[in-house]
């Protein structure tokens, strides 16, 4: 059963109104009924189990029966992906599938797109909401609006690891992995590669710079390999990894 | 730089005429000129070096300057995927960019979709191809004449180690990778999942059932996921798999 998104949920709600697109899809798409059950979540871990309780002709009222916090855990992975000219609501749909916890889109020197008009960036965050939904997710990752490559790598590597793949680095991800003491942050070049620029300035900024194997991936598939890769390590280490 | 799909490639070629997709390709979009450096690849394990020699106004002559045979390291990873109403396509693509060795399409319980045509067999085959070109890769993966999934699973046992991945398992894939002792044979299933009575029955094939974390996957993720792992795993036990 999918999940809805509702960011008005809070651990204290008793009722919750239900319009628009959701209201849509509730009604007309999955023909619900009064007194069918549905799962809702804030994108904030809140997990709420409802009844149905009234249609009018916009809104569905739904009376909360039962509310859970799941626990996002530790270490958060994020990702910073090159802005392409296709395919960023792939990484966006398939990573957040995969529970990466926040995106940083970035502009590097050997961008093909160079700009992210405001109605791009609003379908990225539908594709997010979209990929939540029927991967009965409970977080909603946050889709920061995109930096250029030097500014983002200053802000991150206060809060983050960061982990930068490239086609000319040896080291395996496995190898830095383990050594990672926060959160990840797991960074993607754009489709012609980071210059070599980029990546000793990466280093600088303490990235650890590795290798994802012996095949050249497409830039989407890089995104959606490492940040596989990542959780898988973690699970490794805790099944409970969510 | 891409590399080109020559099947008639063999490891005592000394010319190689190119013509038809390929020549249009190298003449039209990529405008090489006599005398530029071209790779070609058999899609065995042949990488070839030329230099081109003539253009004719529907061929091209290549001299090959230099032949070297890439191995394919073992354990070949293959895989086996319930066909998709949609998405099949990403699935050939994204693997073989990561290196899956064969593919396996099979029909499930709960498949909704139920044939394939010869067309969209034969667009699965050239897909797989522009993904070895992309990814300048030297094997092009074998696809299969869809099965059932009783009668692949039959099949599938004698040669392969099969890991098969399900939502209400426990196990970690982690755990059973390690004890793969021939090559490996990941298995995913349909929209709506396997029916317990498919996983009892691989489960009597040889099939170890796997986990592939805490949250709920789209198919296409899930094998694109399962692939990048058990690579990611080989990586860690040979930095030069390939």
């Amino acid at each position: 059963m999918p999940i809805f998104y509702t960011p008005t949920l809070n651990s204290s709600s008793k009722e919750i109104t239900i319009s628009d697109t959701e209201f849509k899809h509730i009604k007309n798409t999955l023909r619900k009924k009064i007194g069918d059950i549905l799962n809702l979540t804030n994108g904030n871990g809140l997990l709420a189990e409802c009844i149905i309780k009234e249609f009018s002709p916009r809104e569905i009222i739904l009376q909360i029966e039962r509310i859970d916090k799941k626990e996002k855990s530790h270490p958060h992975i994020a990702l910073a992906f090159s802005l392409l000219k296709q395919h960023n609501e792939l990484i966006i749909e398939k990573c957040t599938e995969l529970g990466v916890y926040e995106f940083f889109p970035f502009f590097a020197e050997r961008n093909v797109k160079t700009s992210l008009s405001t109605h791009q960036f609003e379908r990225l965050e539908k594709v997010a909401i979209a990929a939540l939904k029927q991967c009965d997710s409970t977080y909603l990752p946050q889709i920061h609006k995109p930096l250029a490559f030097g500014e983002l790598l200053k802000n991150l590597s206060q809060n983050y690891y960061p982990i930068l793949a490239w086609e000319e680095e040896l080291h395996g991800l496995h190898e830095v992995l383990e050594h990672a003491d926060k959160d990840i942050c797991l960074i993607i070049g754009p489709e012609g590669g980071f210059v070599k620029q980029e990546v000793d300035f990466a280093r600088e900024h303490s990235a650890q710079i590795v290798s994802l194997g012996n095949h050249i991936l497409r830039t989407e598939t890089a995104a959606i390999t490492i940040s596989a890769n990542t959780i898988f390590y973690q699970l490794k280490r805790n099944r409970n990894f969510y």
